[in-house]
């Protein structure tokens, strides 16, 4: 649309106003996707919005917009010339309710890519609900608008039939599962918002407590403590579709608020849970996608998922797994390989044609993870191209090749030094070449259980150990023994879910005894009196009577993200914040006015700059 | 209990630590309200807390808890010695797992008020899975615990059936809700928690940013305009089971977190949301109490309610309708009669034998509205008895005698003075009375609508009209003018259920256009620019094509009360706050480490007590 049209068309909004009239008594008889040649000659009221009008030959044509689809309405000035006096008014988005009769398109006409393509409805008579002024992007999937412009017009945004759909398939999801954990027995209880604030986690939001000045509530980071005591509470099974929150600096693809499909259940072992986590996600599919995805899934250990594919939630799509060669270069020549912790290698199947400037790329890449460089090894006809390979002897060559597998024309990746390094680097290069290389088919749907995490990490920020999981996870008994002697051994009853590479939910088996969390607390360097500061009315809880029990939480956004295949957990979630933490639409957060922070006992340490230019 | 033997009891917790066991492959097979003389012979698991446990000349019997209910297990030395050998140690609220035999109960000892009250499980084998300390009140339905303590050890609380009970009915009031408008296509869509501070309602938790210093999210009131952007957005019918906040200095059934049942649709008038809702709220008495109620419900005006009722919400249970006697006394000579906007009576049928307690009782309580005292005539056989009759001629008093349809044996109030005042003071009592007098049928479930409340009320705190509703409740098209030339008599297009005297939810046909939303911000004394200011993004959002619609919320909380039959909202929330809005399980609202304060940009004005004490 040409700029002057749409200045014209700005205007044309509220003087187009006047011809808006009250909904009165008519009512919809049927949605924009609905009619066929079935109804043809029935007469009808459609409501919707104006997706395109197109005059021709004194016919007037719309595509009207509701959330299901499109139907074309023809106003004509022989049939009804009153309904036609004014429609030339219409534009893009306008609201108009109309009554007319269904009849097929004319020979040629039909459009068989369209749900309604068979049938137009003869306008009889029709009223203009509302007038819209020109949108700042069109309403329809293709479009190039940026995501700032979409989320400051987000109600406008959504009107494309990709997001109504994103939110109409979070919906399915959410109500599938909400019917299957209703059917075995799980009780949804709400938990509260305005919580304690807990140690051991990501940051809080604070909310001060107006009644009680210098006090706070915390926005719960997960209802954890609550669902443990809903189980103490001898409710047996709980969920949940609970809203969270957590005050981290923003990644990618992470919100402030977000929700969780939050779950617990009581007198259980790990495979109840998963059994039971398998089958909603088998519901999920079914409902929601029409998919049939096979139970159970597979199982992998933690530390067989961190050996052949260097992260811990790997996407079993592909192979390309990872080798050890550590033992194999340990005496060579090449001093870097020879003396590192670990070195693994990865070989890329027909690599060997890579140019220099993807080796860079892949090299640069990297180092996000912490790697200095990446070494490579090309397999020629005849010799290996390789920075590297001179440092090795023809045993060290042989094994290498014996060890990758490799053949001509593959390329090998190796990385050397801190096994956590050479893991993240060398595991995320692989998804990032599986995804370059057209590596991970289309349309599968890869599910599997990560189990046996680490109890404890190391934190090298707070120089002790702190709970991979949370501190509320229990021990695998024949690890118990290690969470004094060796904690970086020690196993925990935790598993995650992952799917296509992307770890959708986590749970684990809760400890149930007072004397095991007070263990877990020493552990974790609490005194007795630090945990009874800090998780008092937790530990007096399960002193009461406290039943064995285990709980698995799912992120329904990035569920949702991954069934509707965007690219972000913002295209799921109707109102999201930008990675500023900033609502685009509302303008979110905002200054508020000077008594609400005297009412509330609060002074700020400095003055807002948007405050100062108000 | 006496208290040596609780104090016992104390240590034995952890004494007794040494008996428990790992559930390890343990399944449970039945839950505890399930056998009966059907499974007799059957080999079965159960697990639960021991609700009590008698010696019984060498067996040892235990009554076995959980979710659904009791069974009687049995431990027999002479059936199995080796189950039987620890059995003394347990205790009430224990926790335990049992395998046993499902027996018939020797003749005499079957149990018809118990639904496994045939039988009886002899343990074969068992394990302790927990210990427990003594509670500090039974786990039992009848309780003399008051709430601080049942909400300090809410874990205990919710063991009692009573408590179970309610929420499972709150669980299954939602999922009947929730499938009701699933299948009326209803999508459910978040909307965020951490937003924008309105103006215009009540006051507004405020959650303090750290990426953006000075400013603030605020936790929503209603996603009211939230809901209607998706309404904006083309999604046509939504609904969100929607967690609200209110900073209010809390009144007895109100809480600082409660839950919205939030519904909206495009395309409607009253009568459509209307429909829907009682559609709903069958559904909701069909599913969660098998109970079928009547629809459509009955709908009376508000100014209908006002006149007959006195307030807003009647309850319908039972008649003594208030009568307006203003123009009986307008010339008597009883000044305060004569000279008061307005006068009402209510006659209590028989109620001439109130003692002067009573009626003095009484009198107390219309002063909490405003009432100076409380006129009466008691009709006896040849006199009225009354403080007031005096002051009327013969002509007067025939003309109250038929306004009141009195008879001997009748008393009859009276109340004069301000129109809100004499409402609400006789209207109370009336309920007051309702219930005092027994007049109110037991189980009896009386819907109401009322609708065409006033658009405006005017405050005299702030001296300027505002909005009943909420700002964004359209004006019934035949009083639009009165917005500007007689406020107070505009109506608008609102409608509330009401549940035996209980607002229960309320709603409206929205404003849809920014010309009647802007007319609405100017009857209410803002300029354009400080509704922009206010409410820019979303007068901006009205111009870009807004269909007609409406909606309605339900307080969940309320309902779930109502249905549970419970004393307060309270008891159908599991982590409730008290009336000083604090969490007396967790200890919220609490200090926060300096730091955290520091990382938001903000200071507190004074010290807080706790954290000086600390």
């Amino acid at each position: 649309m040409s700029q002057s049209v749409e200045k014209q068309n700005m205007n044309l909004q509220k003087e187009h106003a006047v011809y808006i009239k009250p909904l009165g008594d008519w009512k919809r008889t049927h949605h924009c996707a609905e009619l066929t040649a079935q109804n043809d000659g029935q007469e009808v009221c459609l409501m919707g919005w104006v997706q395109y009008r197109r005059d021709h030959g004194g016919l007037i044509f719309v595509d009207l917009r509701d959330r299901e689809g499109l139907t074309q309405v023809v106003f004509s000035p022989e049939i009804a010339p009153e309904a036609h006096a004014d429609a030339h008014i219409v534009r893009s988005e306008y609201v108009l309710a109309i009554k007319g009769k269904v009849r097929h398109r004319p020979d040629g006409m039909v459009n068989a890519g369209m749900k309604t393509g068979e049938i137009e409805v003869v306008v009889l008579d029709w009223k203009l609900l509302n007038t819209a002024k020109t949108p700042p992007f069109p309403v329809e999937d293709r479009t190039d608008a940026g995501e700032n412009l979409r989320l400051q017009w987000r109600y406008l945004d959504i009107r494309r039939p990709r997001m109504t759909q994103n939110l109409r398939l979070r919906h399915r999801i959410t109500n599938a599962a909400r019917n299957y954990l209703d059917e075995l027995g799980f009780l949804e209880v709400e938990t509260p918002v305005l919580t304690k604030s807990t140690p051991e986690g990501a940051r809080d939001f604070l909310v001060p407590s107006r009644l009680n000045h210098g006090e706070f509530y915390a926005l719960p980071q997960s209802p954890q403590q609550f669902k443990q005591m809903l189980m103490m509470s001898g409710l047996d099974r709980y969920y949940q579709v609970a809203r969270c929150f957590r005050d981290e600096d923003l990644r990618a693809d992470r919100q402030p608020e977000f929700t969780q499909i939050d779950i617990e259940m009581s007198y259980v072992a790990e495979n109840d849970v998963m059994t039971m986590a398998e089958g909603m996600m088998k519901r999920i599919f079914k409902e929601a996608m029409d998919v049939d995805i096979p139970v159970p899934f597979p199982r992998m250990f933690y530390d067989d998922a961190m050996r052949d594919y260097g992260v811990d939630k790997p996407d079993t799509r592909f192979d390309m797994k990872l080798k050890d060669i550590t033992s194999i270069v340990r005496g060579s020549g090449f001093k870097l390989f020879a003396t590192a912790e670990l070195v693994k290698g990865m070989k890329v199947v027909g690599g060997a044609a890579m140019t220099r400037k993807e080796i860079e790329d892949h090299t640069e890449f990297v180092k996000i993870y912490g790697a200095q460089g990446l070494a490579w090894i090309k397999v020629h006809e005849n010799e290996w191209q390789s920075p590297i390979t001179k440092f090795f002897s023809e045993e060290e060559k042989q094994a290498i090749k014996e060890a990758l597998d490799l053949h001509v024309g593959d390329i090998a990746f190796f990385q050397a030094g801190a096994a956590s390094m050479v893991n993240a680097a060398l595991g995320n290069l692989r998804i990032r070449l599986g995804q370059q290389l057209g590596l991970i088919p289309e349309n599968s749907w890869n599910f599997l259980w990560v189990t046996d995490f680490p109890l404890f990490e190391y934190s090298e920020e707070e120089k002790r150990y702190v709970a991979c999981h949370h501190p509320f996870t229990a021990v695998r008994e024949d690890t118990k023994d290690l969470m004094k002697s060796d904690p970086a051994k020690a196993k925990a009853r935790a598993y995650d879910m992952v799917l296509n590479g992307n770890e959708i939910g986590g749970g684990s088996i809760r400890i149930h005894t007072s004397e095991d969390q007070f263990n877990m607390f020493e552990a974790l360097g609490f005194t007795d009196e630090s945990a009874y500061a800090q998780f008092g009315y937790f530990i007096n809880a399960l002193e009461y009577g406290t039943p064995p029990h285990g709980g698995i939480a799912f992120g329904l956004d990035r569920i949702a993200m991954l069934l509707a295949g965007a690219g972000s957990i913002r295209d799921v979630i109707a109102f999201p914040k930008t990675q500023k933490a900033t609502c685009l639409l509302t303008n979110a957060p905002d200054v508020v006015a000077a008594a609400q922070l005297r009412d509330l006992g609060l002074r700020l340490r400095e003055e807002n700059k948007k405050a100062e230019q108000e």
